[in-house]
């Protein structure tokens, strides 16, 4: 079951690391095959006919099939397990996290902090400048919104740890990279050590 | 089981049809509550507090539980029914499909449809305004993407009709509604023509 699984990632991705997070506390070990966005390496003909078309990671290899989008890797990876809840409302409400997350949170977040840090402020276009206050505005929100939950609730789904929790953490717990002082939401202060603190957790750069 | 469910909607809206087509699917019966986006109606207080905290349809009731975001309701709707593959890797790749459509393909050819439709070209923003650009390219990019696929696959996941076929289809066909001509897409158009014919499907207007 565990063989043949490798991750083609970037280390510094929050999309690759949920992946990683949810094999950690599945006790599944991943083979990782690393990729620099920056140079292109997503964007060979290569990786775009045999990976991935939209020559985007995180892709999780299983064999000789290829699973794009993050929040996909983690369902199929925890399929069975309790990280998913059994009951329909819960299966339902967990997913309902994660398109949010892919909609209202990743866009805003994760895209911030690959303008400060992979990009860099002095190298964005005039069309990545134009996006930044809706963008700080969106995050905000977003943040706004989770931080209201965390606050009447111990974790995003049916009050119990799922891959809600690790696909929000993912771009969460670095949002201070994209500039948003998580100070601001103290809830989600709370609600990031409490997912730390879960046994199998691993760090980012693990 | 399918008593006390209240779909809260705006029946122009894409991601509220793909909920009335998966239930339409499944002979499961939805109650309509419609409301009138433009004019604040789920912006109000009660609608925030009770029904959805981000102010957006659709959300699905399930007796007095709340589901927001369009594709976790069809999954719930869904659930343990042939629309969603029984296989590991069949429902993963399903998902997969869905979140795509949330992160590449609604919020620019969907958004492109709110701008001509609900906005109006005379009384877009500046910020608006300068999304366009943007959103064009990113909504051809998508429609090429399901092309190609679907010149090679009947559906787009696990080669059967499933989820990912419904929630693709709520804004797909109507694209042109938002500019974007389905005449260049001819595997796409082939797509939609399967994807209506087969029984139990409803138009938009149903």
């Amino acid at each position: 079951m565990t063989r043949d699984l490798v991750l083609h990632e970037d280390a510094g991705s929050g999309n690759c690391y949920k992946i990683r997070l949810t094999a950690a506390h599945l006790g599944i070990t991943l083979d990782r095959k690393s990729y620099d966005i920056m140079a292109g390496e997503t964007r060979t003909p290569e990786f775009l006919t045999r990976i991935n078309a939209i020559g985007k990671i995180p892709v999780l290899q299983i064999g000789d099939r290829f699973l794009a989008e993050s929040n996909a890797a983690c369902h199929w990876l925890a399929a069975g397990s309790t990280l998913i809840p059994f009951d329909r409302f819960g299966h339902a409400d967990m997913l309902h996290w994660m398109f949010w997350e892919q909609y209202s949170h990743e866009p805003n977040i994760a895209t911030m902090r690959y303008y400060k840090l992979y990009v860099g402020e002095e190298n964005m276009s005039a069309e990545q400048r134009a996006l930044v206050p809706g963008k700080i505005a969106g995050g905000e929100a977003a943040l706004t919104l989770m931080d209201e939950h965390l606050g009447r609730h111990p974790f995003l789904a049916a009050d119990r740890f799922s891959l809600a929790d690790i696909c929000l953490y993912g771009y969460t717990h670095v949002a201070g990279q994209g500039g948003f002082d998580l100070a601001r939401w103290p809830h989600i202060g709370a609600w990031l050590e409490r997912v730390a603190a879960i046994p199998g957790h691993i760090s980012m750069d693990a």
